[in-house]
């Protein structure tokens, strides 16, 4: 009978992350001076350790025991031969997935929240706090603070708090304290709720509360925390694309494409880097970050200096990026709702590397339940931008008469996000997609920030 | 480092069930004229191929390879040595646990919705019909029709529909059709609801509703499916004891102890049997079925024949039964709230061969609480019920200082039951327990019944 899964044991589980800067040209992140950001400036923000990493250039990066001692209550995660959905498409393409929904909050998220838990703790730190949109983030941190005993404070968007009910109660679970955003404890909130005592808040209101939260305890024992964009948190993720190709050695293939849903970068990266590393150095693959029309950062935005949130907290990022003032319209997959992207993948998009498409809403959970009814789990709305650009896939290697290997990143379960799937079933979900007149509009707000240079990394 | 996790692979997997009626003694269900069934009393509800199997005495059943290649989509589950618990009790116990929650409907129950849909496929049945009280048996159904193309009707209990939209939902993404009981499409619900228009449901009305809808459909393709109790379901479950057996195996352990929480008795017997077996031959162990004091029925109640349900549909089944007409006061873990228990658990209870416990519910999410945020996964309600048996012994067994080897079942997880521990959370939960008089007053519905005799196994 033919196998469903490729495991691998706890012993051949990666040792070290892959470091995509070894590979690759980037231009640095830009103070308000227009100088590049130094290290130090970042240390009231984040722990020197993770500071580190976002600023290293060593290729790999030893994964702590300890790191590995928590992972494992997951990892490694299947690869799974999707046998179902080949047969219900008829397609001669062999698909795969990484299948990152087994973790306890339900997604890849852990695989760098456990390692940011993890640095904080050995620098002295007692608390950290984050934002969280759709909730998958706050509750993967609120998991690994508690695996090291560290207090976690989240600020959840308002009208995901609301909505949401099931992921602050997730959290409380274990142990976090979470907390509707704007709110009454920081002054960034107390603006927001001056200017709008009836605001559903916003991603980028959050991170500013999350931020001054951290910034301003003066114990100096609370830093702050992101779940996508910066270099270590992608470093983190690439323990699923390494798994990723010890499974695919065993049955001897290897991926012609590569497929994973983008919204910060990380769940696409996490899988993909490591296959770029292969393709910087000549190998024949395609690799498709895929996301929203509603929310086209990588397809219609230009690459650019931007601010990673609304307030300007953060430096300026090299990205592609719709304007950090941009709210994007209310869909159903609150974790690529995001106006920038990961710079490096941004980066690997400007030079060609990657090829982005973007999918519309409807075809997007049209695509889910396909994947429901055949390979049984029910994918997060984030994932479900991912299978959509599969099928399309598989069904163009069946046009073709193709053996394709593909690839993809099942990056999530629904079981915390089933009304969107009830809004799908009862004909609300849209097609979004954003005008050019929208986005030329959207990116006025970037319009005298300095520009990137065209860089090409080594091949 | 040590290992958390032992894995089987697919080649691993077992290839027969284990039937316990080959080795225990049994008193027959029986019929209305007082005698025992006949199988083809069972036709217009069951399928032949089922039927065959609840009365066979085989000691061990080929499972189909295509429901093997089903249950691979999570199978085989892995054994996880719970150390972060051990840890945080300080016990000399090893703790090890099933981890059951890994199903796409995250529970223990499609091991035997997945089988039962494919006897049902492979007899030319078109259409199941279910009930379902918390959502979890209705959601494995619904998989499993997805699975084989089969059409699935679920009538959820009318409190639980509404208040766990998210299971409606589940069961919709997988195609199944679920509407709230009692519903207008019978005549049990249509009798129900003109006594009392404003009526919660029960599981009871659910049960007459989908027999109605099955034994009426006049085509003839439409059978009745039920999660637990009976011996054929309790037959597919012990797939996790053979698992866990070969697992232990692999690292030289045996159990001292094994727990899992009773309602219908499936997921514990499902872990539980295959030990069962070396204990009836000679072995040392430990049995416990954990069950709340609320609904205490191999703790309280009698061994006696009683109806599986409430309007008498079904045959008088030998069992510990706190009578058909009861209805568990409502506590937050709808899989335990059952007023009757599997023959085969209660034959082995009334032998002596296992020892039953009761715990209370403020004792039930404490453990689940610190089980959360040791070993990461949120578990069901239902699972902390075993949870907190676990740590008390695992507590008695550092006061003994001993090495205990525990074993449990981890059956589902919680992420849809968030509101239970929000409650907990609130102060909201309540211990409850049933008095002596109330088991009396309940017992009085079974008092002319014939009773059981008293039976013993071959040992």
């Amino acid at each position: 009978m033919e196998h469903r899964k490729v495991l691998l044991t706890e012993d051949e589980m990666p040792r070290q992350w892959y470091n995509i800067l070894a590979d690759i040209a980037m231009n640095p992140p830009l103070g308000p001076d227009g100088n590049p950001v130094t290290p130090d400036k970042l240390a009231p923000v984040f722990p020197m350790n993770l500071i580190e990493q976002e600023v290293s250039s060593q290729r790999w990066i030893d994964i702590p025991e300890e790191v590995l001692g928590v992972l494992k209550i997951w990892r490694p995660s299947p690869l799974v031969r999707a046998l179902n959905l080949e047969k219900a498409l008829g397609t001669p393409a062999r698909i795969y997935f990484k299948n990152e929904s087994l973790s306890p909050p339900g997604s890849h998220k852990p695989n760098t929240a456990v390692p940011q838990a993890y640095y904080n703790k050995v620098f002295g730190i007692k608390r950290m706090t984050t934002e969280t949109g759709a909730g998958q983030w706050g509750s993967a941190l609120a998991f690994s603070c508690a695996q090291f005993g560290i207090e976690c404070k989240v600020f959840m968007v308002r009208i995901s708090f609301d909505q949401k009910p099931y992921r602050k109660s997730m959290m409380a679970t274990w142990g976090a304290n979470c907390v509707p955003s704007p709110s009454l404890e920081t002054n960034a909130g107390r603006d927001a709720l001056e200017k709008n005592p009836d605001t559903p808040g916003s991603l980028g209101i959050a991170i500013s509360e999350a931020i001054e939260a951290a910034v301003t305890d003066t114990s100096g024992q609370t830093r702050y925390s992101l779940g996508s964009v910066l270099n270590h948190v992608l470093l983190h993720q690439t323990i699923i694309g390494l798994e990723a190709k010890k499974q695919m050695a065993k049955i001897n293939e290897y991926p012609d494409v590569i497929i994973g849903c983008a919204g910060g970068g990380s769940n696409f990266a996490g899988l993909a880097f490591p296959f770029v590393y292969d393709k910087i150095h000549g190998k024949q693959i395609e690799i498709y970050p895929v996301e929203p029309a509603g929310c086209p950062t990588l397809t219609k935005a230009p690459f650019v200096y931007d601010h990673g949130d609304t307030s300007k907290y953060t430096p300026l990022l090299p990205m592609h990026s719709l304007g950090h003032a941009f709210v994007p319209a209310p869909f159903h997959a609150g974790g690529l709702r995001y106006h920038g992207m990961a710079p490096t993948v941004s980066q690997l998009v400007d030079e060609g590397l990657l090829t982005p498409k973007a999918v519309k809403q409807k075809e997007v959970f049209e695509a889910g339940v396909l994947l429901a009814r055949t390979e049984g789990i029910i994918p997060a709305p984030e994932t479900n931008h991912a299978l959509a650009t599969v099928i399309e896939e598989a069904k163009k290697a069946k046009e073709e008469g193709k053996e394709k290997v593909i690839l993809f990143n099942w990056s999530g379960h629904g079981l915390l996000d089933l009304t969107a799937y009830e809004s799908y079933f009862a004909g609300k979900i849209q097609d979004v997609e954003m005008t050019q007149a929208e986005i030329t509009k959207a990116a006025q707000v970037f319009a005298n920030h300095p520009r990137p240079q065209s860089l090409k990394s080594k091949r």
